[in-house]
């Protein structure tokens, strides 16, 4: 079996001069891919989720930022700049809770500053190295990681960190398919993630997909699951990683760090170091998105809870530093993270 | 307030002669009772979950002998006894996991060996003696463990273990209730306890009926609900108690409770002491009950995960009694649970 066999999914699509998204609100069931010409449709499509998972949303702004720049440059080929940039603010409040935004469209601006003429074919190109580069870090992430794991291990797995969450390939899900592929593994098991369902209706697609056999189980399995020994590590990505280590991702996370650490299982995160915030000190001042209560009242549209309930919806949480064992970047591997070992990895 | 205003929920009705259950498949959106009149229809809504909660089981299966009885000697007057085996067997192996229902067919034998003339009358008072003292049982239970609870505090509960899992006003639910009447909670959150959302379909409907505000959250912000200290009990009911304290109970309990201990929350367990199942020296001899995989595949008949994925689906698990603080029985309190608290209990 070759790598590559494990990295035929797209989220992301530039063809023909556009932006092309897979509509992940409504896998498994159907797949569609949205054309997206405007920025006002890609900060909808990033708010909405038609796209998510932090590089994902990252390479999602990039190219937002081709659509939006061709536009004001047809606009006004003296003040495109100015125009552009209540659009790069529009992007930017989109999602508040994965840096991969902010890095990207850092990243962007930079070119825009420096730009010269007609700015579509610089942007587009760096949009597309950025794409490129995150599926060339993802394969990396996936060699480190599955190293670490060793022969004969069964993991479990949180949310989507897949194709779907990045440019392609995945992090935590890449690492799970580089040792599926060197025959590493015994099982792969992913919850089910309430209240999105990203584990049962996008992991469990792509792992189906990729012919790897996935058992899901419901949250509220996982601590049974931990102490009937049928896992050995618990392999999650990122939202956003402070610079003492502590670690934002999708509400569970956390959770599912506490059970581990419980029953001895091993923590890996596995994140590009464009997820790393080190301008934040710690996880209390990475700022944590709430959605909707609906997303927890209904399901595909249908209401399941009793009518006159109410929910507390925040889709992140925050794992510190103490409970994570392997911080996985392309740069390499933080062991027991500190900030002094996270401040080493970033000014290598 | 009254506490009668609190208790006005019935899941269990003998009316007319006939046995009725509100099927707790349908709620919260349809209250539907369905009536009852044979032995196999009785043992097909325990396992089909029309009705569930351990003392709620055992209730049904007590008022299922009574019409099995019923009926065999109305083809026997001189043989009903042999007749009748087949149909307690069958009740017996509708659910494996709550002893409450092995109890009431103990109890209901006793009365079968005894009786002399038309069983009817005499199970049918048993049965409704038991349904009756379980609601006596929980009054009792509330009031004890409310007395715990002190002033101003908060608590998470799981899974629904109110009127619709007993005879009526509930365990844990018991407890929650009797404390916000005596004013002593500032908030009440409930999980929504995948995968049969007994929380969002069950709970929710009840506090909603009792006009007691309730707040749902997703098992994964368990941790941070804890860790912000939001909440300051885990208030859990049971199925099954073994002899040294260890405590069977609906899926995610186990996982709640390591992250309660994680964060400095209290946990009580609470439950009738026909929960408690002396002959079993621990949780792991405990039966613990795997349901089908379409119960986390979908929602609503209609499928959620992936297609080709597959899912382990055990109900219950197991917290051994060294997570456990109290545990509220009719009969007292048993704190810091061990075999021999436990024997106290129940010989006293």
């Amino acid at each position: 079996m070759t790598l590559d066999e494990f990295d035929t999914i797209r989220p992301i699509i530039w063809k023909d001069d556009n932006l092309y998204l897979l509509d992940q609100r409504l896998l498994p069931k159907q797949e569609i891919y949205l054309k997206l010409d405007t920025v006002d449709a890609v900060a909808d499509a990033i708010r909405d989720m038609v796209v998510r998972g932090a590089p994902a949303i990252g390479i999602t702004a990039a190219f937002g930022v081709v659509v939006a720049a061709r536009i004001r440059y047809q606009e006004s080929v003296a003040h495109w700049r100015e125009l552009l940039e209540p659009d790069l603010d529009l992007l930017a409040v989109s999602r508040p809770t994965a840096i991969n935004l902010f890095w990207a469209l850092k990243i962007m601006h930079r070119f825009i500053d420096a730009v010269e003429g007609d700015p579509f074919p610089v942007l587009l190109a760096e949009a597309q190295r950025i794409h490129q580069q995150d599926i060339v870090d993802n394969r990396k992430m996936g060699e480190l990681g599955a190293n670490l794991i060793g022969a004969e291990q069964a993991v479990l797995t949180h949310c989507n960190t897949g194709s779907l969450a990045t440019g392609g390939f995945g992090t935590a899900l890449g690492v799970i398919r580089t040792a599926w592929a060197m025959q590493q593994l015994s099982a792969v098991y992913a919850d089910e993630t309430r209240p999105w369902l990203q584990g049962s209706r996008l992991t469990a697609w792509e792992l189906v997909h990729d012919k790897i056999p996935v058992t899901l189980i419901a949250e509220g399995a996982v601590s049974t699951l931990m102490r009937q020994d049928k896992v050995q590590w618990f392999i999650v990505g990122s939202d956003r990683i402070a610079a003492n280590g502590d670690v934002a991702n999708k509400i569970g996370t956390y959770a599912g760090a506490v059970q581990a650490k419980h029953h001895g299982v091993k923590v890996m995160v596995v994140a590009p170091t464009s997820t790393i915030d080190m301008s934040v000190a710690n996880g209390a001042a990475i700022p944590i998105e709430n959605r909707t209560p609906d997303e927890l009242l209904a399901i595909n549209g249908s209401t399941i809870a009793a009518e006159g309930s109410s929910a507390w919806n925040p889709v992140f949480d925050v794992t510190p530093a103490s409970l994570v064992d392997f911080i996985v970047t392309e740069k390499g591997i933080v062991e027991a993270p500190t900030a002094a070992k996270m401040r080493a990895l970033m000014t290598q």
